[in-house]
């Protein structure tokens, strides 16, 4: 292969990049911070797209488009979600191209200047917020609860692949209740079923609580979050739900006649999960090897490789693993028979790591005699030999241990780095030396907030939904907290 | 429910646009051109998208996605495809917007203005060849076989719901191969495959053909199209299929070595099928009533409507409801209940003529009494008494007479009004009393097209793949033709 790949120890930043690159997964494009995704990361997006998709479905969510572009003035009509996206907008002003007066190259048509300059959505409260205006009149057609799938533009700086893209791919969730505590419910429920995801198939632990005044979303009254710990010990914000009270109904005047016959605003609220989860999952499983991927979302979740010497070998191979695979793919494996003749087993062994196939089966000539197949697992590049008796049985089994392992993995990692501190010494000695998650007081002033993170570069990631009440100083300014938050440095 | 709709007879434009509103199917924004697809259309887009994208895959092909924006000289390198595209880009300038200097609106800043600009994708081939050239090295690299599900912006003037919009969802496969006859071969299967779908899903004929130069998209050697029928009989065409021989290869400069060393470029096809799909489905088969919907295709093939007086009457009609439908979903029915109080039996009767559902039970007392049903076929209006007894073997069945019946019904309506003329008078009289396709000699040049078309309004809608060679003369100008092409007014 002739690709080795930085170790994390080493450069966990340059493994990623790296790593990204190398598995398939996706690349930079000729446009400044926006990524193509190669088929082989979409497809890991496309099984996470359609999970997802299940259990919005289950929630009684139904899909829906709304449009790219949104007026300029639409935006403007939410002032702090205006304030919060305003930096980062692709703006689009004329609608024609045509050729220069020396014929010699294509330019912009001045000529077709738009009269109001179109924003390439960054989220799309505002425009669909403008539709429900119409669809909502009466609490009969409350709630209303609608996702999008989509893309969407934020002009970042400061560009990595998945973890933040000028463009990149997103489902949105805008629901309209009759009232703020259904409203709070459907943005708390949401919160958990993106915890579920990530949890039972990401094998990825998260932390759910809801964000300081500063971190929460341009609109939002709440926003529930969801916080994963990555390898390197910074934490990555994996989903967000946000309760946006009535912000949204007021700047576009969506009322409904109550029951009783009354005007009243509606209440909203919004979700989301990116091509972010990307990053997190090569992050949060995989190793100097490659890819480590759950089976849960792996395309390929075993991969089968011939090891031959002659032609009638491969054959002879060759029909066994294809009877193998009928019975996989009767039980819902997915399998992949790799033959080619062009490349050495090795070679696609490691290739295969690099991919981060769940399970490996080899079979030779003696395996033949013998009725076994060599089976190495990816999560713990461990070897076995098996029986072919019962294979998809056994295979099955070890899918299910290698995603609950993952998560055992990762959940105990996670564990080991949440660190309770009482003194803002012990906080910076902590995140300089251990790193994860701090436990501390926090007086609950954007003030203190912002000192610490100055100091530290630690945010608060989130006031966990389990946190204790209990009575303590904040960790900077000794005034009064009545629960600790968690703090990291983060992604 | 107060919704009288326009009937086909009295103005087929305004009924279609009623319909696509009434039936809850798309409307449209605050943004010029752009429509709003709302749940229940995007529900039929969905399961659109899904039998495609498993046609798609089961051929070989793998989804990936591409930038949206593509650098203003990206989209310039190949001449022929600007030329076509340039006319209708949105273009970005600028990505940051600020609070004007008087703090009392948001504006563009223009110190955020872009070096280049950067065009909304129309179509991808200018940003997707710029990755293949890092892609495609060898000729192992080939066939590269890639599709992509993506929103696109053509800014067109006059605009429709579905069937002409500023903005509008498709997908569009880009591949690449080594040999021209192997581009030539993709390209013709895909076709098959738009054909395949179209008749076998949507229950609409359609014509396979290829374009003639002026109707080619702007970049390819030939296109090779699906022509369907209206039934206020103006053509529409939905798909297309192009072999853009090694015009983008040479463009974005991608070679391949082949087997035997030499650089060659490599051979190129794109295809795609768009939300336009929904407004031929519509005007395929739906009537005065409202919509009709292919059962492959629809959201909800049955539903269940309760007929009853007393609660007692709706406790016992729901425990034989809720009986049946656990049987349908076992045979993969998708069925909805409908025991809202809120409404009559007679508007939901309505309701769900208008929204096209293939089939509708009524049940009430006395078919409790006779284990009975009222079942309703939407295609055709009929309704007949069944029993209860294996009822969701009647409906598979049922369901699948009438996906049958509403493609021969398309397919006979189509056949009427496919006619050979041999002169100009009969053309015009053919295209302005009786309407559909005229099958007519025409001389092969783009000035005689041209000149019919100021004439008439028909274009040639394509050259059919299965015309007969045979001597003739040009309808127009009497020159040596040696085949018959379609002609045809169309959306």
């Amino acid at each position: 292969m002739g690709k080795k790949l930085t170790k994390r120890g080493e450069d966990y930043s340059k493994w990623y990049n790296e790593l990204v690159i190398k598995a398939d997964l996706a690349e930079n494009s000729g446009v400044r911070g926006m990524m193509v995704i190669k088929p082989y990361g979409y497809a890991i997006w496309e099984k996470m797209q359609a999970e997802l998709d299940k259990m919005f479905k289950e929630t009684g969510h139904e899909n829906a488009y709304f449009p790219l572009l949104i007026p300029k003035s639409y935006f403007s009509k939410e002032a702090s979600h205006v304030d919060g996206f305003a930096k980062e907008c692709a703006v689009v002003t004329h609608y024609r191209l045509k050729t220069s007066e020396d014929g010699k190259e294509i330019v912009v048509d001045e000529n077709a200047k738009l009269e109001e300059e179109l924003i390439i959505r960054p989220t799309s409260e505002t425009i669909i917020w403008d539709s429900y205006r119409k669809w909502i009149q009466s609490y009969r057609d409350l709630p209303l609860l609608i996702n999008q799938w989509a893309n969407v533009v934020r002009w970042e700086m400061r560009t990595r692949l998945f973890l933040r893209t000028a463009e990149f791919l997103w489902q949105e969730g805008h629901t309209a209740h009759a009232t703020k505590k259904e409203a709070i419910e459907e943005a708390k429920k949401m919160q958990g079923v993106y915890a579920d995801f990530a949890e039972n198939f990401m094998a990825m632990p998260v932390i759910k609580g809801t964000k300081s005044d500063s971190e929460r979303f341009a609109g939002a009254l709440e926003t529930y979050t969801i916080e994963a710990l990555m390898q390197d010990k910074k934490a990555l914000q994996a989903g967000t739900s946000h309760f946006l009270g009535q912000n949204f109904a007021k700047a576009f005047d969506v009322k409904f006649a109550t029951k009783e016959g009354k005007q009243e605003y509606v209440w909203a609220t919004s979700w989301g999960v990116s091509t972010r989860l990307m990053g997190a999952l090569v992050m949060t499983h995989s190793d100097d090897n490659g890819l480590v991927l759950p089976p849960k979302l792996a395309p390929i979740q075993v991969v089968i490789v011939p090891i031959y010497r002659s032609e009638e070998q491969l054959d002879a191979i060759s029909e066994k693993a294809e009877e193998m695979m009928k019975e996989m793919k009767q039980r819902g494996i997915s399998v992949k028979y790799d033959k080619r003749t062009t490349h050495k087993p090795g070679w696609k062994f490691a290739e295969y790591e690099l991919k981060g196939i769940p399970l490996r089966i080899a079979i030779g000539p003696r395996d033949l005699e013998n009725g076994t197949v060599e089976l190495a697992r990816r999560d713990n590049l461990t070897k076995e030999i098996v029986n072919q008796e019962n294979i998809s049985e056994t295979l099955t089994k070890l899918l299910n241990e290698i995603q609950e392992n993952l998560y055992k993995k990762a959940f105990d990692f996670r564990e080991e780095l949440i660190t309770e501190v009482n003194d803002f010494e012990e906080f910076k000695e902590v995140l300089n030396t251990k790193g994860g998650f701090v436990s501390a007081h926090w007086d609950g002033t954007e003030e203190t907030e912002e000192i610490i993170k100055n100091k530290t570069k630690a945010t608060i990631r989130c006031i966990p939904l389990d946190a204790k009440m209990e009575d303590g100083a904040c960790v900077l300014t000794g005034n009064k907290s009545v629960r600790r938050v968690l703090f990291a440095k983060a992604y």
